[in-house]
């Protein structure tokens, strides 16, 4: 069975090639995460990975987390990693140092939670969950909920939560039903039933921190009218010392599909006299800091599709390098040969490793658009950069998500009938990643958001903007057409020229049509999201192409660039080839779907 | 929770309309099969269906097939429900009337076998299997074999099984080495193991009747060299009596990620002294015998892929029904509605829809072929129909399987978080028909076979006459884009006509260069299958909707008939889309597949 091995030379590439990690070394905060420190925080984050949750992640699924009298027991060994988790300082990479973080940027960040998620989906949720919680936090805490509670969370010692989620109110939070009861010492009264919280209960960290979506007595009805509070398992003390167990209990955890073992608890709030939880920031203004921490788990949740791609790429080439099965196409009593000679084999093994590749440039380089928007001194390019990460989130977040699940549903084809035995492990990688299509919003809701709030709103501005910059690329790609891998190129420049045209196509129709016939366009929201993932990881490609290309023109020898340009070229022949017909899908294919009356589904 | 309802009025139309039911009904040794009792049938059989199989379904996913002491007990219900299954006759519905069947066309076999398989892919393989066996005794047994064996297989009183893969004989039957050793009375004994045996050990039925791969001492190696016997697991007395326990065990079950209701068998054969078996048909001819049962063995997995996205489509139209949440996109403030008029999960339900019903009438025209290939007075018309029967058993194995995963997938997803927790039951689907497209040969196996025995052997000729069959339509579908539908037909015209020049230009192709550059054109194997696949199901499609707009004109009020319309059109605008880009992958795509070499992937 193969163990993970972190892509370090290929994060390395896209940080510093695609991503411009130099230049964000010199941004003021910055000033630390040079590419010599970041190397080595790649590599410190690659042992752990490796040694400390890969080994865990086979025996966390089959184990699972297990739910008894109100308490959660995670699986064996889980403990002791998050220990070792918290010692090395894993928690506060990118956090705020003003609270004890080490403020690494984001797109650093992004390559070591890459990691976590590769070597243990499970287990990556319960820091990635405690990161939103900080950020909520950070963003809207009073001073005196920071000073209680954010050092220990950025530690890590004690985990944090979202729950937003009821049974009736799913997507549509504006259901929010909780109720919080204002009290004479400041603090509420928390009353409600939450499900789908992830790591709600566990048995990892001292106490755990809930952020609870509720509403006060006065609210208004639906998303207006809707605060967020915080609730900890335990009461903190004025020294900081743990007091009195909170009226918050673990009622039930659900049996999944996969990441078995990451505790998905039902949440009951208040069924003792009320939880006690206290307002973060203003009153109705809950579902607004929602939004704003959601990005960054929408951009952690995206990374699940290329870290569980990634680990469902190794696991097939490893075996596709070992099963001897037939001989070589063509070849009639050759001998035996591995199947990754076969040409169907390599063609899956090829479509999963463009696909990764494709979407962690992309995936990086809206990282450090993400970083640079925070602390760029120019304001323009700050607002530029921004408003680059909020178009493309929800590309990341959908586009790299269901890519994974195809990934891991090759990774399965590849090892034939051992595929569906669970012994194998390549299953695990499947279900797992099935559910990063729909945490922290479908890719139905990524679509919707992409097309409305961040393309008709501002009438298509910033997607416009990028797609003048992808038709930048054309001249390099012509020049290079004519070179040493001019035949890739050639095939690159072309495919991509199309996928962008087709891009653009179906943009200017969305933002033309956005307001006329909201409806319409909307059956083309998720085909839409995979054209432009397609085109936007074929233009991540290109570039690599580019830089691989010139570091071969330069001498490099380095068999990493060569292998760039083919994974790039696959990418374009097999990927970017689905953008026209997506294009027409978006601008023609509402009338089948709206025509149907319901009677008849 | 939403109990399966079988789809017997499309299923009946595919048969009448499309699949020619009447014609075939006058065929001589068909002419029991009117379209009265076709349809008495079908009730009877969507009756245990839903009524018998669909209730176990759950429970049997969650008992799964239990292993001690070298048996297998069933889940819960499952004996009964065989017991039941056997006196019902349905075992031997399209088996020979000679040996106790009722020689029901295929095609009726076909509508039948996906309801068992919609109702309880598990359970559905115990009779699949046995088909398969009996298959081998019907085409090679000598009459002592079949008149031992033949009768009790076919009412189900015993069941059969194939084994034919070893730990180093998957996909490679060439490398089978289990051996057969001749005995003084004309019988064998056999040894060896035998891995992913479907129904290998059970309690359901008295007796398993093995059919088994083995060499014997004087066999020539590779595929030339391989011999089928039959290895009861009791042996059977002269009167038709049970003996003694055969030296065939089953020493462990498989823990898989679906079926878990079916028991995935290691068999060893021989370790106690030798399992005694006898020889079917002639030494070495065994890979031809079970090549030629593939055919049918194949066709009912591609079955599989249109049942299981069937089940997985029914469970997510109730979700979408049931599930409130949100209001109608651009209604602020309105009533909250039913997901299902929320544009993207209307997509999500007819990209389902479209796509089962598809695969549906393909795979049902093909068995009409197949029973006219079979009965047809006219040598001539036989063989046009076999010809085209061989061509398509792989694409409706391999599209019809591939399709069903992503149909399943997507009702994971209608369903959001629910979806991804086990008690909601849209994840067994996934879980279920994963499989499919990897047992009786992979997907990749499927489309080496399309593009090399079934096209460039024989110049692509068959295929061409398809094409041109395909061509034919397009008088009607422009005929029909002046009229009442005429927008829907106009882009069903456009979007066929498009995929059918696609086709032809990749089929083209690989024709000319699968002698030149076999690994080349290799790469493009599994794509071209998908796109003969959509373009075959947009084919029938098309032909759906110009019977239903027919009807409509004769003036049949049905709403199914309008709906088929709907249906057509969606699958022209969001399948038939797919085609040009796939036939440029097919063209253009194997250098990056080719290009990289092993130590870079």
């Amino acid at each position: 069975m193969s163990e993970y091995i972190a892509p370090v030379r290929d994060m390395q590439f896209v940080l510093k090639e695609l991503a411009g990690l130099e230049r964000l070394s010199q941004l003021p905060g910055c000033e630390e995460a040079t590419p010599d420190l970041v190397d080595a925080v790649l590599e410190e984050a690659a042992k752990f990975a490796e040694g400390v949750l890969s080994p865990l992640n086979v025996p966390g699924d089959q184990e699972g987390a297990r739910w008894h009298d109100k308490a959660v027991t995670m699986p064996k060994g889980f403990r002791e990693a998050y220990q070792q988790f918290v010692e090395n300082g894993w928690s506060a990479l990118a956090c705020e140092p003003e609270f004890g973080g080490q403020g690494l940027p984001k797109v650093v960040n992004a390559a070591v939670t890459e990691m976590w998620k590769s070597a243990n989906h499970a287990f990556s949720l319960c820091p990635l969950l405690t990161t939103g919680a900080i950020e909520a936090l950070v963003l809207a805490g009073s001073d005196e909920l920071k000073a209680t509670y954010l050092e220990k969370m950025v530690s890590g010692v004690w985990t944090g939560t979202m729950n937003l989620t009821e049974p009736n109110a799913g997507s549509d939070l504006a259901a929010v039903r909780s109720k919080a009861e204002p009290q004479a010492d400041g603090s509420y009264k928390i009353f409600g039933q939450k499900i789908f919280i992830t790591y709600g209960e566990h048995d990892l960290a001292e106490n755990i921190v809930h952020l609870v979506l509720a509403r006060t007595p006065t609210a208004p009805e639906g998303v207006k009218g809707i605060s967020l509070f915080v609730v900890p398992k335990f009461m903190v003390n004025a020294d900081g010392s743990l007091g009195a167990r909170n009226d918050a209990w673990c009622v039930s955890i659900e049996h999944k599909l996969g990441i078995h073992a990451s505790p998905t608890a039902v949440m009951a709030y208040g069924d003792h006299g009320g939880a006690i939880g206290y307002l973060v920031g203003e009153e109705n203004r809950g579902l607004e800091y929602m939004f704003i921490m959601m990005n960054a788990a929408r951009f952690g949740v995206g990374l699940e599709g290329i870290a569980d791609g990634e680990r469902a790429y190794q696991r097939a080439v490893t075996y596709a390098k070992d099963r001897i099965q037939g001989t070589d196409i063509g070849v009639r009593g050759g001998p035996k040969v591995a199947i990754i000679n076969h040409p169907d084999v390599r063609r899956m093994l090829l479509s999963m490793k463009s696909q990764v590749e494709a979407a962690r440039a992309l995936a990086y380089v809206v990282g450090a658009a993400h970083d640079t928007a925070i602390h760029h001194p120019d304001p323009e390019t700050r607002k530029q950069n921004q408003a680059f990460v909020d178009l493309m989130i929800p590309v990341v977040k959908g586009w790299s998500t269901e890519m994974g699940i195809e990934v891991a549903s090759t990774g399965v084809q590849v090892h034939g009938g051992m595929g569906f035995i669970e012994e194998t492990g390549a299953a695990q990688h499947l279900r797992d990643v099935r559910i990063s299509a729909i945490y922290e919003g479908t890719t139905g809701i990524q679509a919707n958001d992409l097309i409305g709030r961040k393309m008709a709103r501002e009438g298509g501005a910033t997607i416009k903007a990028v797609i003048a910059l992808m038709k930048q690329l054309d001249g390099q790609l012509a020049e290079q057409s004519g070179g040493k891998n001019g035949e890739h190129f050639a095939a690159i420049r072309q495919r991509f020229a199309a996928g962008v045209a087709a891009l653009e196509q179906a943009a200017e129709w969305i933002v033309a049509n956005y307001g006329k016939d909201v409806r319409a366009v909307s059956v083309g929201a998720a085909p839409f999201l995979w054209l432009f993932g397609i085109v936007a990881g074929g233009w991540q490609m290109a570039r690599a192409a580019l830089v691989a290309q010139a570091k071969i023109d330069g001498g490099d020898a380095d068999p990493f660039y060569p292998a760039k340009i083919v994974t790039a070229r696959f990418f374009a022949d097999h990927q970017l080839t689905r953008a026209q017909g997506l294009a027409t899908t978006v601008v023609e294919g509402a009338a089948g779907a709206l025509a149907l009356d319901e009677s008849m589904f």
